[in-house]
C-alpha cells in the first residue's frame, strides 16, 4: 500500500485535576514512560514501543476530557495538502507554531462537526528512548505495569457524526470499518486510516465535543488479565470487563483515571483492509455489539463521558 | 493512510507431490478451510479469517516449490498504473486472464530480479464463508487445527536481492522494515507493503526462484504452544521452534509439509509505520536475529529450500 | 504426603428438564465427552483428561439441581473406615450396591447438615478413553469446545454450614483453605482434600440441599477467554464474568445450562498446602473475594440457585 | 486426602562460584525476592507465592552442583517416624540442628542410594513477605523478572535410581509417577508426594550425587515466552526450549546460571492422583517423552551435570 497521508493517532492530550495522581496513574499503572514536564507544566508521556518523543500529554485543568487529538502525517507538504482539503471541505483551519509542543513541529488545527479538536502534524523528534533498531532486542528494558504498547485511539462523542463521518472519509482519506445504526441514524462510526479496526471512532451524543476514552493497547487476552489484576490491586475503578467488544472483536477493559478520564487497555481485533466489507450493526443487536459477553450495554457507556 | 496500490499479498500457488497428503495437512491440521478443486486439479484452500474466496493454491507437481505468490492492489486502475511503472523499471510483464483462478479477475505478472514470479490483481469474489458483516459473531464456527487466521508472508531465496529491493520500494511502493548486512552484501530484506512487519521477504542465494516458507498468522503464542502440539501429536517434521524472531519480533515455529515446503505459523510482531527507521542487523547477531531464543542459526536456514 | 482417604471430587449427578438439549450444552460447548446412556437413561459424561469411566452425570427431572456428589477414596478399606467415622461422627449411612453406576462399585451415602447428599466410593473402572499411558501424547485427540480438563469442583448452598465444616474437616480429614466471616456467622467455607484450593465450597443458605454451580477446570485465561466467545457465539447465558475470584485466585465464568443449572469454567488458583495459614475475609471485602475485578457482588449470586 | 508425611520440596542449597552474579540472576531475571544472607555467608531467597522464609539458599563454593534438597513433613511427630522407617529401610540417618538454617526446625539427613543428600524438616518461620491471608489480593506487589511463583522441584543424576525408587515409595509414601524403562534397566522416575506430576526425578547416571536441574514454576505458556525473552535481552544461556516435555507434559526451557547450575522454568503438566495409572515410556520414545516438540534428546541432557 501506498502508506501517505494520515499515518495515525499520534497524540492525546487530556485534562486532568491533578497531575501528581494522574502520572502515577499512567506512568505507574497504565505503564508509560514519563519524557518530561513542558515549561507550561503539561506532562509528557509515551508507551514503550512508541518512536516519536511522546504520545499523551497531561494538562492540568479544573474539568477533565480531551483538549485535542492529533494524527501524524507523511509528509510536510501533506500539512499543505490537507490544509486545502480540509478548507474545501469546509472547516476553518488554524496554525499551531513549531515547539508549542516540545520536539514537535508546526500544526494545522481544525474543529470536527462533533466539536472536537483535531490537529495534524508531520514530525517529532524521535524519543530518547525509542525501541532499538540496530540489532535491536524485543524490548531495551522489561516493560512494567499493564505493558501498554502503544496510544492505540480514541472514542469521542459529540453531535452530527456523519457529518464527521463524510469528513474523515473525503477529507482524510480514512475508511469505515463498522457502523451502528439506529432508526433514528447512525448512532456510531469506527474509522481506520490504517490496518487497525479502528483509529478513532465516534458515538452519536447530545452535546459536542465529549470525551469517551483513550485505548492503550495490550500484546494479548493474557496482559487484559494482569492489567485487570492491577486495576484491583491498586483500586482503579473499573467501568466494565475483562470483556471483548462485538465491534472490532478487541479485547478490552473500560476503566477511569483518578480525574474521571475514562480509560481502555485493548488487545486482539481483526487486520482491517479497504476492501473488506463494512460491518454493521443494527440496534437490537447493539449491546452484544458493544460487549461481547454481556450482550447488553451498561448505563455508563451512553451517559459517563469527561 | 491513503490504503491505495498493493494491498496484501492475496495468494500463493504452492507445488506438491501428493494432493491428498497436502490437503490433509493444510486443511485438518494448519486448519485452513477447503474452497474447492479446479478443473485442472488445483485445490483451492483459505484461512477463516480472510474475505476473499481463497489464498492458499495447491497444484500437484513432481518437485516441490512456489509456482507464484499473488498480491491484491485496491482497484483495477491500479492494474494498469502498476503495468506501466514495472515495465518502466525494466521488468517484462504479462497477462493472465480473468478465470484463470475461479473467481479471480485478470492478473499480471511478471519475474522478479531472484527469479520469482510474482502477480498482481484487483479482484477476487468475495468468499462464501468470509467472515460475517451484520451483527457479526467473532468467528461463526470455531477455528480448527493450528486456527490459522490469514495467509500471512512469504520468505524466498534467491540471487540479486538488493535489485528486488529496487524493485519493491520503487515499482510497488513497499517499505524497508528490516535488513541484514555483510561484509558480502545484503543477505536479507523485509518488506511491507501494510502496517505489518513484513509482508515479504528475501534471502540472498545462489540458485533463483527457490522457496523458504510460506507463512500463517495466529493470534497469539499460546496459539503458538498449541500448534506445536499438534505438529507433535500428529507427526509434523519441525524445522526449529517454537521460538522467536529478533528480526519482525514474530513468534514462530519452521515446519514442514509432506511435500518437503516449509510452513510457519507466526504470532505477535510489531507494528509498522513508514517513518519507524529501519532496523538493521550485522553478521554477529544474524543468528539472534534469525532465532532470538537460540542465538544461532541452524544448519536448515540457509540451505533447505523448495 | 500419603495420599490416602478422600481423593477427589469423582462424581455429581444433576438434574436436567431436556437430555438432549442439555447433552449438547455439556459435550458440544463445555467440550466433555459422552460416555453412554444408562438403561435407566441418565447420560454419562467425562473430560477428556480423567482416568475414570465418568464423572458428570446428567438426569432428567422435573426440577434442576443436584441429586448427588461423589467423592473417590483411595481403597475399599477406606469405605468401611470412613462409614464408622462417619456414623461416630453423627451421620446415618446407607449403601448403594455396585453397579448402580455402570462401572462404578459399592457407594456409601450420608445426607450432610445443609442437606446435600454426599457418596464415597472407591472403585470406578478406568475409562475406555483414558489419557494415554505409554509413550503418551498431550492428547489423544485435540480438545473441543471449551475444552474442560475435568470436573474441578461443586459450590452448594445450604443452612449450617459450620457444621458441615466441622464433619468435613473430622470425619473426611479435609482442610480450610478460605472462609468468609460475618457478624451472624460463617457465611463461606472452602474446602480441599487435595493440593487445589477447593474441592468443595458452601455457602449459608436458609434452604437446604441447594445447588450453586459445578466447576469445570480450564487450563489459563486464554482458554476462559475462548470459553467466553463460545458463550457468546452459541447463546449461552452468562452470569458474570470473565473475571477471577479473590477467593482461590481462580479466574472465572459463572453461565447457565439449558435447565438453569449455574456451572462455572475454572482456571489458575494456587497450590494449596495443610500448613498453608487459613485465608480469611470479612464482610466488608465480600465482593472482592467472590468477583476481584467488580469489587461487588451481583444479585444472583447469594440468589440464584438450583 | 490425608494430607500427611512428606508435604513438598522446601528447600534446595546449590553450590555457586559467584555470589553476586547468583544472586542478580536468581533474584533480578528469575524473580526471587531476597530474604537475607547468614552468618556464614550463605544467600536465602524465596519465591512470591510461598509461605515459608526460605527455599532457595546459594553457598559459595569451588564447584558447582547441589548440596542438599530438602522436604517439608507435616509434623515433628512425622520427623521420628520417619527415621525410623528410614533407618529400617537400610540407610543411616544424621541430626542437623535448629537454627544451622535461620528460621529452620530440626532436620534429619540421610544419603540416597544415587548419592545425594536429602533432608526432612517440620518447621520452617513464616515468611515476612508471605502471599497476604486477611482479604488477599492475588498478589501483594507486582511479580518481577520471570515471575517464578515457588521451588517446584529438581532432577537428579545418580547411580541406583531402582534403589532410590523403592526407597522413596517405600520409606516415604511418594508415588511413581512416569518412568523410562530401556533394556539396561530403568533410565528415569518421576517421583510425586503432591497433585503434581513430580516433586523429584531421578536419571541414572555413573557418577552419585549430580545435579541436572533446578525447576521453577510459572504460571503459564505465556510466561515461559516472557522468560525467553528475558534469557535472550540479558544474554542468560538456554539449553533447550521452549519446549514442552512429554513426561509431565511441563512446558519448559531449560538453561543455565552464571555457574552452571542448570534451572529450568516450567509450566502446566497435568494434575495427579495416586489411583492414575503410570505413565511409562520405551527407549525409541524418550526423544519424545524429554523434548516433546524435537523428538530428540540434545547432546546436553544425558551429559552436562553439576
Amino acid at each position: 500500500m501506498a502508506l501517505t497521508g494520515v499515518l495515525r493517532p499520534g497524540f492525546i492530550q487530556i485534562r486532568v485535576l491533578d497531575l501528581a495522581a494522574a502520572e502515577a496513574h499512567y506512568v505507574d499503572r497504565i505503564g508509560l514512560n514519563k519524557v518530561g514536564t513542558g515549561a507550561d507544566g503539561r506532562l509528557y508521556l509515551k508507551a514503550w514501543d512508541e518512536f516519536d518523543r511522546h504520545s499523551i500529554i497531561l494538562r492540568k485543568a479544573d474539568t477533565a476530557g480531551m483538549d485535542v487529538m492529533g494524527f501524524k502525517v507523511a509528509s510536510d507538504a501533506d500539512l499543505d495538502g490537507f490544509e486545502k482539503r480540509i478548507t474545501d471541505w469546509g472547516l476553518t483551519v488554524d496554525h499551531v507554531p513549531e515547539g508549542e509542543q516540545p520536539g514537535v513541529g508546526r500544526r494545522i488545527g481544525f474543529t470536527i462537526p462533533s466539536g472536537h479538536r483535531i490537529e495534524l502534524y508531520a514530525s517529532m523528534e524521535l524519543s530518547e528512548t525509542h525501541p532499538p533498531i540496530e540489532n535491536p532486542h524485543v524490548w531495551p528494558k522489561e516493560p512494567h505495569g499493564m505493558k501498554a504498547t502503544r496510544f492505540d485511539h480514541a472514542l469521542l462523542y459529540g453531535p452530527d457524526i456523519e457529518k464527521n463521518l463524510a469528513f474523515f472519509t473525503e477529507a482524510l482519506d480514512f475508511a469505515l470499518a463498522e457502523k451502528v445504526d439506529t432508526p433514528d441514524g447512525v448512532l456510531g462510526i469506527w474509522l481506520t486510516c490504517s490496518n487497525k479496526a479502528h483509529d478513532i471512532a465516534f458515538v452519536r451524543h447530545a452535546e459536542p465535543g465529549r470525551f469517551h476514552h483513550v485505548s492503550f493497547h495490550l500484546e494479548s487476552w493474557m496482559d487484559v488479565g494482569h492489567a485487570a489484576d492491577i486495576m484491583a490491586r491498586y483500586d482503579i475503578s473499573i467501568d466494565v470487563g475483562p470483556t471483548r467488544h462485538g465491534i472490532t472483536r478487541g479485547q478490552t477493559i473500560y476503566f477511569f483515571d483518578p480525574s474521571g478520564n475514562r480509560n481502555e487497555v485493548f488487545a486482539g481485533g481483526y487486520i482491517h483492509y479497504p476492501d473488506n466489507p463494512i460491518r454493521s450493526w443494527g440496534p437490537e443487536e447493539l449491546g452484544r455489539g458493544i460487549f461481547y459477553y454481556e450482550r447488553r450495554l451498561n448505563d455508563a457507556f451512553l451517559s459517563v463521558v469527561t
